[in-house]
Order: C-alpha cells, then sequence, then structure tokens
C-alpha cells in the first residue's frame, strides 16, 4: 500500500464516517496530524455539536500526547484559546490532513484556519474545498500565513462524506434506517447488538423528526426516543392512512410533537430526518430517503421472520463494523448504467 | 484515536485480512514499517505462495520508496540476499509491525528475522507467537540482535488472523462461501460485482478442493474453475444422494479430478476446502465449515429470488469492501453465552 497524502486523507475520512449523523448542524469532518517528520500524531473527527471540530479536537488529542502535562480547558472556545498561546511551537512544521477545508469563521468556535496558522503547520491537504458563503476561505488564510496547501486531495470521497451536510443544508437531509440478519429477515424483537442500538439513539437524538409507518406503530408500538443515550427524543410522524392508536408508546414520550398524516410528504420545518421501518415502509420510502444506512446482526434465522420485498439498487459509500454487527452507508443509484 | 502500536499493528491485521485465503500453504501476515522517527514507510502484507512474505515485500516497499534508483530482483531469495547487501542502513532503527512472530526457517525464503536483524531495527512488536516447530524462534533472533521486542501486542485479533493456516496444518481448512444481496436472496445469475468474482477465482486458484451440493450443480450448472485469474481449477466435490449428469459443465475443466459421493465428508487428502452454495449447502455444512465468507451485493431484489433458510448464529471477524460489495469472514459461536 502506498503511504501518500491519499493514505493519510482515508484515515481522516474513515474516523469521520464513524461520526455521520452526529455532528449536525456541523458536516462530519475528520482530521489527522502528522509531526514534523511524518509520523502520524492522532487520527480524530469532530464528533457532535458543541464539542471541538476536527481540527481542534485534533490539535488538542496531538498535544495532549506530546505534553501529557497541559491542563486543557473542556469549553471549546477556551481550548482554541488555550492552545493558541499554549501551544509551545510543538505542532511547528506539522501537516495537517482534513476531510473539509478549514473553516474561516466564528461559529460555536473560532476558525479552524487561524488556529492551524498560528501553530505554524507546514503543509495543510484538504479533501472538499467550503463553498458555503459562511465558512468558506480557510485556505487563503492558510496561504497568506506561508503554509503549503493542498485542495481537491480524494476529492470524491470526501464530497460523498460532506454531501449529507450539504443536503441539509440546502433544505433537509434524510435517511432510512434498516436492521436486518445477514439472511435479509428481520422482526418485532431486537437484532443487532447494544452497540448498534446505541448507536442509534445516538442519531435520533440529534435528529429533529423521526418517521415510520403505521404497520411499525401497530406492529412494534415503539417509543422512538433516545433513552439509551439520556437523549431528547426527536419529533414523530406517523404515516399512515388508517386511525393510530393515541395510548400508542410513541405518544408518552415528553416534549416531543406528534404528528400523524395520511401522507409521505415531511413538514417543510424538520431538516434532519430519520426515517426507520421495515419492508413496506421501505417500499413507500425508497425514492424520498437521501441515503440508507443498513446494520446487518451476524446471524440467520427461521423463526419470526419477515422480509424485505423491494427492488432497489444501491451504491456502497461506507462499510464499518459495531459491536458485533457490520453497517453500511447507501445511496439510491438513480441511473443504473 | 490513541496512536499506539496497538494503532499500526492494526494497519498490519487488516491489510493482511485482504489476503486472507490467498496465502497458502503460508499464513496471512501483515507488516508495517516505521522509520526512526516514527513515520510511516509502508503498510504491506504476504500475498500468495512465491511472493515475498510480509516483512520482506514490506522491506522492499519501502526501500523502493527511500531509494527509488535501488533495482530489485523479483525472486524473493535473490530479493533477500541483494536487501541485505544494499539496503544501506536506510532502515536503521526502524520498528516492525508484525502480525505473526517473523520466521525463524530457511523455507522457499530465508528467514526474516535474521533479515530485520541484518536492517538494524530498532523495535518489533509482533501480534502472535510463531508455535510451529518449523519456523519459531524468531523473537530470539531479534533479541539476540539487540532488538526490543514486544510480543502479544493484539494477540487475540492476530491469533484470529492466523487461525484458518493453524487449522490447514493441524489437518485441513475449510470455508463456506455465500453470495447475498442485502435482503438475503440469490439466485443462479450474477450477484456480486467483477472485483469480488474475480477475487473468488484467486480463492479457487489456491484451494486443492472445491465442494458444492446435487442442487447446484444442477441448477446452476457452474465451471468451479479459475478461469478469470488465469488459475489451475482445484478438484471439484459434489455431495449428492442422486445421480449426476456427466455433461455437466463441472467435468469439462481439464486437469481435475471429480469426485461424486453420497457423503458429505471430506477426502482426507485435501487441505485446504472451500464450499459453495445456497441454503440447503448451507445448511448441511454449517458445522463442518470452519469460516464463512459471506459478500453482500449492495442491492434487494424481488426477481428470481431464493432465499436462505436457517438457524446460525456467527461471529464477525473481519469488515471489507470490494468493488461494490461488502463482504465479511465469520465464524460459527459454538456457545451461546
Amino acid at each position: 500500500m502506498v503511504i501518500d497524502d491519499r493514505f493519510y486523507l482515508s484515515l481522516a475520512i474513515n474516523e469521520a464516517w464513524k461520526y455521520q449523523g452526529l455532528t449536525y448542524p456541523n458536516p462530519a469532518v475528520g482530521c489527522v496530524i502528522t509531526d514534523k517528520n511524518g509520523a502520524i500524531l492522532v487520527v480524530a473527527a469532530h464528533k457532535r455539536r458543541g464539542l471541538p471540530h476536527a481540527e481542534l479536537e485534533a490539535t488538542y488529542e496531538a498535544l495532549s500526547k506530546l505534553n501529557p502535562l497541559l491542563e486543557f480547558p473542556q469549553d471549546p472556545n477556551e481550548l482554541h484559546a488555550f492552545i493558541s498561546k499554549h501551544h509551545n511551537n510543538l505542532l511547528k512544521n506539522s501537516t495537517f490532513y482534513v476531510t473539509l477545508e478549514p473553516c474561516a469563521h466564528q461559529g460555536l468556535t473560532p476558525p479552524c484556519a487561524t488556529l492551524i496558522a498560528t501553530l505554524g503547520a507546514k503543509r495543510v491537504v484538504i479533501g472538499s474545498s467550503d463553498k458555503t458563503q459562511k465558512a468558506k476561505g480557510g485556505a487563503d488564510i492558510l496561504r497568506s500565513a506561508g503554509i503549503a496547501v493542498e485542495e481537491g486531495v480524494l476529492k470524491q470521497e470526501c464530497d460523498e462524506l460532506l454531501k449529507p451536510f450539504l443536503l441539509w443544508q440546502s433544505g433537509s437531509f434524510s435517511f432510512f434506517k434498516l436492521a436486518l440478519r445477514l439472511d435479509g429477515t428481520y422482526d418485532n424483537g431486537t437484532i443487532t447488538s447494544h452497540e448498534s442500538r446505541v448507536f442509534v439513539h445516538k442519531l435520533r437524538s440529534v435528529c429533529d423528526l423521526i418517521v415510520i409507518g403505521g404497520k411499525t406503530l401497530r406492529t412494534d408500538n415503539p417509543l422512538l426516543d433516545a433513552r439509551l443515550v439520556g437523549g431528547k427524543a426527536p419529533d414523530a410522524l406517523i404515516c399512515t392512512a388508517k386511525d393510530v392508536d393515541k395510548n400508542a408508546n410513541v405518544f408518552s414520550v415528553k416534549d416531543r410533537e406528534m404528528i400523524v398524516q395520511n401522507s409521505l410528504d415531511f413538514p417543510k420545518k424538520y431538516k434532519n430526518i430519520m426515517i426507520e421501518g421495515g419492508s413496506s415502509f421501505l417500499r413507500a420510502m425508497s425514492d424520498k430517503a437521501d441515503r440508507f444506512l443498513i446494520f446487518h446482526s451476524a446471524d440467520f434465522s427461521e423463526r419470526g421472520r419477515e422480509r424485505i420485498e423491494i427492488d432497489l439498487r444501491l451504491k456502497l459509500l461506507y462499510q464499518g463494523s459495531i459491536g458485533a454487527d457490520s453497517f453500511g452507508w447507501y445511496y439510491k443509484e438513480r441511473f443504473i448504467i
């Protein structure tokens, strides 16, 4: 395997995909830092809103390693300021590999580009360029500081990583979560491992709307909350032509708006939308979901089986494992060549 | 993510899994080399018999990078001798991360342990220790040369990587290859992408026996050869209680022994056995196969579907992607805790 810019950026991309769906309203971004001699100091990613951006997180982790005596503040703003003062040139002539151009704007945290310039990095390798009016311009800040900047490395892969955020930004992002066995079966019971379910609850805690069909409501009677991570339950939309039982569990969750409608259109106010269901709801939603997140538990089962009945051709974007399960992010190929 | 010995060894483990099943009669082994400053020079693996062991391959790739003018011989023996003379201390004080203790014996190629000692490596980090009478003792050679040796890092993961080889060595290794869609369906036609099929043909070219059931013979009428890689077709065993049509394609392949028997026992002379089939043959073989290699194409289909009908609980060992597909190596959990 060739060890080049793409190798390091691949590490950043893979790390970022682990947090895809969890970072709203920020994009999933990964960052690798190598020291002046080219040794990897850290592989990091932005984990969720309110936590450091990938570059700040990576810088923090790298400095923690290089100087274990430094006592870092937790708040990202204070962390940014602290590092700007106390980096002690430990990251001088380092190289940053980031999946997205470092931001140039003051959001919840100060710009990452100025941080990297302050640290005295030698080179920054960037996957996707930032086209957003708000945050673009990071590469220019870096170049002005005399840092070598390479843009567009593994551009396609980095753009795929960024796409859910861009969709969210331009209106809404929706994804269909499906949990199956290796044989494609599923049923009312729990299929995947605890780690996968915790991940799903994290996703729910970040979404503003969760969508299910009437069949799931009647068959599973789910809570659709984020109790496994102590998170806020998203509002819930039940798409059904039939009456629903208002005593169903999903109505019992506090601080949640419930919507029941005989339509598959998402109310306009929601931007980050998670769809859950089985075969019939996948059929209904396969043209509406922007992405598909499919878990496979490592087993086959003959009991109590439901099966997916649909013709659907997807494209694999990222493949990983979590707990005892595998999972993949997919999108629907609109044209089959 | 913490960057430590386990990080580098994980890179070696993942690289080695890509060649699992292709390396017989050698084990799948991965190797990462970092230079005296800790920068990664190479992530390499043993690819197949007759090609360099992981350590020699990694050394060759690292030196090619450090001195592009060196003209290396292709033959592994000559390569070993050439590197011993012309390494020019370029790998002095490097660190080797290997999933298996470097061999101490002269096989098709000279011992890897003496090569690493000659190069003047500073440290060698080892996953699994070599217990085989033939090749053990590499760590001692390294220690005698004044090299720091760490053994047992990520031991469990490295042992899992090595296990197919150990099974092969102690008698035979068999694995069941299954290709499914995301919904668990399959049929007579081609399901997976070209890259996956090439990989399967490579596996066949290394196996000494391919095993199918009578149903596959009658329904698919496969060649079961290794034509996509120009490899030798393995001998073929048809397990069936019925008469078979001797005009079937599988009988037309040259230089192949054909066995037809009303029994599921593999003839003793075969050591590396690949089993292919669908639902009924998986049911028949689920207790006999040492490992399961399961491909999933990225689609769902309602047409011409066959389905797997079995209760089978597996454990995921490695998850990867190839072409448009995902694939995983699994084994059967004998006891559910």
